[in-house]
């Protein structure tokens, strides 16, 4: 196991009062919620109580907003595809942006090949925002959805999701925002910001695997894509994982009393990494690029720097060696060999894309790790292009 | 909650051993397995494992073969739609029964409603069974998938897969077993029996919910439905469940140890029940039917009776309130007034199939379990009836 974990963007560890939670449904609420018996209704009751705790959360006006899924991918095709498949004979376009979650991006990809469907993927700018121009000029007769993220995973870029909201308030076109990252971090209120579908996992935010939600504002159609069971009210089957429901539940309440301190923690690690590496690192290792913005339209726990001459990859196996857990990008992408999609859109070529890390810290990390990390990184990535033909090439 | 748990097709208590694991893996395991560096590495060996035990339970030819899902319904709708979608070009077939779980008909409804598939729903016998004719004569030149269940969540008769995987061995036509109910019941052999995908479920098997999988023959193409991430081999995206799934194996595990004493118990105690109910009950009672087939071809751990003149839910509440916990039929689909579709097949009237009673016993069900039930539940029908203006009708 890795001593510093700086990859809270991928999972994170599950709060120990969150453990306690799942376990304490795992023994003693194993019933079906869609049964009448007392076993069956306690569990129900349970249902109940999770979704009216995730609904005040994000200021949904009713608990039955709620369906909870198998997490944010789940989420995100609901979404995409359930509303999309409802409103075909209204229009057959949505607009969203190229530097979304592959679940979003494939989804929509996945409508278009089999169900006809146009899509518009805005172009970003340098910090990876969307514009809200090109989303007005981007707008059809036919637009019935547009899937804007509320922050990026990869670069912690938080999109103007008001804006958004505002834009197409008196429009008849559906919003939807991955906020799979977001959630915990933002203060979201899903009736101020005009926002009709927001997805969401519950091991972003120190809680199971498993399990996640989509918030669908009442009265929005959907087309269930989990097709089977009358249960969440008939938008999707399947047996309800209370324990992971429950467990989801607890993360919520407790980022919910603690969110303050938890950002202003990750705030703090976040600057102390991002200063000691621009200021220290630039110094001595030079052409490193911050990517995304670097002030409050930036996610609290998201660092992510380009490196010219070398790969993500190799930064990462020296960092594992000395015991600290980092990637590149998205962990959903690894294992492809191909750049990442955000980088690229902010306007990296295919070669400093390759040359990324992100650090995502949490509310385990100290200043030490911090240190820590700023002591030892400098070291590896002069070694690392050392051994680069690109980098010798350039230094000749 | 109830004393006495007759419900172990809706759901079963989770193991405590498997408790003990989700825990551990809760814990000391939450690296995203698709990380490079340790923590996910080890998560990520973790996977493997649970692959393999799980390949190997049905005798898959290798551990990438599995892929897993949210549970059974999921793995429904991926087998259904994702081979359907990829074989569209080649024909808009499918053959299923009339008594398949709502997880696989609303998937075949949804293919005819939003793909232009042709659904042929075949016919069952007084038992439950598909006639292996039926399904010779409904195969045309568009079959792609035949659907046909291992065994009925309802009633619990026992399919002739043997006899369905003979049939299309030679045929180009996929095979789809929704196992979900025979998982850790039946011995099956994906390999022997010609199966190209099995959807099973950890909650059927004290294992926890919002797990499953589906095992897919290498070489079966397969359209993923959760668009997103690389994970599953690009089968099926979302974090992986690590806890949730090694919960799975190790239920897989403690079934394999001991599914002989297992089914043993169930079936002694399936016996004593339906012997209990015909001789006993039809003395004083009269008008019962067992629904589902009294031999080997039935789960061992399925009673199913239809009484006639009262509603199924006035005998659930009764029970309840002696702290019996069963279910009327399916626990997907209550919630709803229409009657169950299985037992509409099998030759009930609506009225009938309204009076129906599932008692599905489990491994810490006991003979004194079974007693009290046998002692309580004439009485409780004949309250019933005497309460029924039909019953009354009749009587006069």
């Amino acid at each position: 196991m890795n001593k510093i974990y700086f990859d809270h963007a991928a999972t994170t560890p599950v709060d120990s009062e969150v453990v306690k939670t799942v376990n304490k449904y795992m023994k003693d609420y194993y019933g079906n919620p869609s049964s009448i018996y007392q076993t069956g209704q306690i569990a129900n009751n349970k249902l109940m109580e999770a979704r009216k705790t995730i609904a005040d959360f994000i200021n949904a006006k009713d608990h039955s907003e709620i369906i909870f899924t198998s997490g944010g991918t789940e989420s995100d095709n609901l979404a995409i595809k359930g509303t999309a498949l409802a409103l075909k004979e209204k229009g057959n376009h949505i607009i969203t942006s190229k530097i979304e979650h592959h679940a979003v991006l494939h989804t929509c990809k996945y409508l278009e090949k089999h169900h006809d469907f146009e899509v518009t993927y805005l172009d970003v700018d340098q910090d990876g925002f969307v514009k809200i121009e090109d989303l007005k000029n981007s707008i059809t007769d036919d637009t019935i959805l547009v899937s804007i993220m509320a922050a990026n995973n990869e670069i912690g870029t938080i999109q103007p999701i008001k804006e958004i909201g505002n834009l197409l308030k008196d429009k008849d076109i559906l919003f939807h925002t991955d906020a799979v990252q977001a959630f915990g971090q933002l203060k979201i209120d899903v009736q101020k910001l005009n926002i009709n579908l927001l997805s969401a996992s519950a091991h972003k935010i120190y809680g199971p695997k498993g399990v996640g939600m989509l918030y669908l504002k009442k009265g929005t159609k959907l087309i269930p894509q989990n097709n089977g069971g009358a249960q969440e009210r008939n938008r999707r089957g399947g047996t309800e994982n209370i324990p992971g429901i429950m467990g989801f539940k607890k993360a919520v309440e407790l980022i919910q009393k603690n969110r303050k301190d938890f950002i202003k923690h990750n705030k703090k690690l976040r600057d102390k990494l991002i200063d000691g590496l621009i200021d220290g690192i630039e110094k001595s290792i030079k052409e490193v690029t911050l990517n995304g913005p670097r002030d409050e339209q930036r996610l609290s726990n998201n660092v992510n720097f380009s490196f010219k001459y070398i790969e993500g990859e190799s930064i990462l196996l020296n960092l594992d060696m000395l015991g600290i857990a980092a990637s590149s990008g998205s962990a959903c992408t690894s294992g492809s060999l191909e750049p990442s999609h955000v980088l690229l859109a902010i306007g990296h070529t295919k070669a400093t894309a390759h040359g990324s890390l992100r650090l995502s810290v949490g509310k385990d990390n100290t200043e030490e790790d911090i240190d820590y990390l700023l002591d030892k990184l400098p070291g590896i990535i002069q070694r690392i292009r050392d051994m680069s033909p690109l980098y010798n090439k350039k230094s000749n």
